[in-house]
């Protein structure tokens, strides 16, 4: 089994980890540097900037940020035959595959739910994926054969497979993952002079504020890409503030905690354990 | 050292579980069955629900909810000599400050930053304060020998003790706690039927919420008591978004990195290990 990996950063590189011993990883990265650590490491078999390094695999991964997936698809277009399946990790699904999908059909979106606040091949590990849930996405359009190999790649890393509309897909990630990642981002710009009392920050705060550390331009593509659902959440939560602010103001104490509770039952019945 | 602790949840109880062999503790709570268990435990040595069981202590500690423990300082007025110490634990300081001062001069207000999401006795552990901040909040006229014991009962917990202005003490509060847990309640506006997907929930969103699963008076009483510093935050916070709004809706791509770049960099530079 010959695999391309097009970027090495930690879910590429984490990927070629993970199937080492079981199949033969080409990478292929712009950063010469990367490739040549990837090389001593054993962690790839052969690699460098050229999308022609494709040629001959019996499928293809695009491990790139998702402002540049459709693009790295189009370059690899000449090298690989029509049936062989190309994949990518992007956390947008809908207009990746729609572009993707008008010139090559046997394409199969993939999101493996796997990342860490820090990127980078230095931070990739072989066991990233391992228990953790993947989405594919497959289009309405998908050759099975090519959705079944995509399926079994994650598995073989040991991930959980679900499959999913890649629109649906979007709006569930726009709840789980983004707007948590844009509400956490923008309380920040309360901070102001906070770091004279970092030595009073509970871990309330740490928890909070975790995802507030993640990578500038990976989630303006993510914001960007997704926008349309974004737009519709930000609208309903900050009308969700709204009914807050007015319980608060007006000191309606009943209103006020029939509310959180609301809230805080939510959160409890989506984690038996309560972490 | 005899010390008076009324309200044996979480902290209370973690407080005379810390000072177990070193204080006699006094434990006064309106539930007989916690009385009993910690009787049994040996974490109190007498214990009840009435107020005059602090009759000859040297300390009092009022560990129970904000919305509580001015009514519980006027009732142990009575039962204590006008030099003892009385200290509370909640989370709010200002308004508990103001009042309780208006009739006992010998008042310290403390805010240990040792929560977890468990509240109750059974919660409670007798390290919950170890290399914890505290911070006690004395008005302008406390007495120095009262702010002096106020400091040690904390220190002795090992807690990491820092002085404040009660009013400067909820401002912070409002930004490194009151909004956070606010903002991750509100969240739980979005969740909808999101438990059908809960297997697909990451790390990322467990963090953010984890804090919509606190208790929903304790809240209530501590959004309604901080609610001037709070509304103005949730203004600012609105404000916030609706920038990010702007940016996202206009696809201004250099824009929104900029702004998620500057959000990213506060959070980095709070915590030197970036967790």
């Amino acid at each position: 089994m010959k695999i391309a990996v097009i970027g090495l950063g930690l879910i590429g590189a984490s990927l070629a980890k993970s199937l080492a011993g079981r199949a033969e990883i080409t990478g292929i990265d712009r950063d010469p540097g990367v490739v040549d650590k990837a090389m001593r490491d054993r962690v790839i078999f052969r690699g460098g900037d050229d999308p022609s390094l494709a040629r001959g695999c019996d499928m293809a991964v695009i491990a790139l940020p998702v402002g540049s997936i459709v693009d790295a698809a189009r370059s690899l277009l000449p090298h690989l035959g029509p049936d062989t399946p190309v994949t990518d990790t992007g956390s947008t699904k809908a207009r990746i595959a729609r572009e993707i999908e008008s010139f090559r059909p046997c394409f199969v979106g993939s999101h493996p739910i796997a990342g860490k606040e820090n990127p980078g091949y230095c931070a990739s590990q072989p066991d990233l994926f391992a228990g953790r849930p993947c989405i594919i996405t497959p289009g309405a359009h998908a050759p099975e054969e090519c959705v079944r190999r995509v399926r079994q790649l994650w598995e073989a890393c040991g991930s959980r497979v679900t499959s999913m509309d890649p629109v649906q897909h979007d709006g569930l990630m726009a709840v789980i993952s983004h707007m948590p990642h844009l509400l956490s981002f923008a309380s920040m710009g309360l901070a102001g002079d906070l770091h004279i009392h970092r030595g009073l920050l509970g871990a309330g705060f740490r928890d909070f504020t975790r995802i507030a550390a993640s990578d500038p331009v990976m989630w303006r593509d993510i914001l960007l890409d997704n926008s349309g659902h974004i737009l519709k959440l930000l609208d309903d939560y900050v009308r969700e503030l709204g009914l807050m602010r007015e319980l608060i103001d007006s000191l309606d104490a009943a209103g006020l905690e029939e509310r959180l509770r609301t809230y805080s039952t939510i959160r409890r019945n989506l984690y038996e354990d309560n972490r």
